[in-house]
């Protein structure tokens, strides 16, 4: 079992796949660190338990995302939104400095709405 | 069993969760619209087998959506996406009509081009 980032951020996708005894051991293991023994403690699971528990989990996380690939998905969106911003601020800064349509500010600032939704959907 | 066009979108995006034989049927269920005697005769599964694992199938499911929610999410995208193209659009207009900036048209060819990428993925 190694510690890594990636099972912090296959947590944040598919935690609510894991059952909450799952999900706890996990979080323990990754998130706060906690060894094995301390996570024992606090769950009241043997050793043997709380390892085969985290192993368990671990498969389920991976498996979600190869068969749903949210993570995967996720970057690309983000890619793709990254570059309409990019974009739209050109737009937007041609727009300030040289044509000062109303018209195009109001669909801009629609646009940057929108954006900022997407940003907390994805 | 209610019929539904509801459970075929489930399928498309949840159908990976399934095993082969769980995929199978419902999908024959659903999709091709058999009748459990037809399945049990095509899968060699009993009718009663038939309608188990359609049954834990349906379980499977609509427990995806309740825990991930992706289709919720792709419908917030999907109108999220859309408002921005109508901006894209009202933009593109003034532009065409009255400014005819190249950077403002080469802005707006890279938009497009983003969200028809994100269209596909979605």
């Amino acid at each position: 079992m190694a510690k890594n980032l990636e099972i912090s951020t296959l947590l944040d996708y598919y935690g609510m796949l894991l059952t909450d005894k799952q999900r706890e051991t996990v979080e323990y293991y990754y998130n706060d660190d906690l060894s094995l023994g301390e996570i024992a403690e606090n769950t009241g699971i043997s050793r043997q338990g709380v390892r085969d528990s985290i192993k368990r989990s671990e498969t389920i996380l991976f498996e979600a995302e190869e068969k749903l690939g949210l993570i995967k998905k996720s970057e690309m969106l983000k890619s793709s939104l990254e570059e309409i911003r990019r974009n739209i601020d050109i737009i937007d800064e041609k727009n300030i400095k040289v044509y000062r349509s109303d018209v195009i500010n109001e669909s801009i600032k629609e646009i940057l709405k929108e954006l900022g939704k997407l940003d907390e959907i994805i």
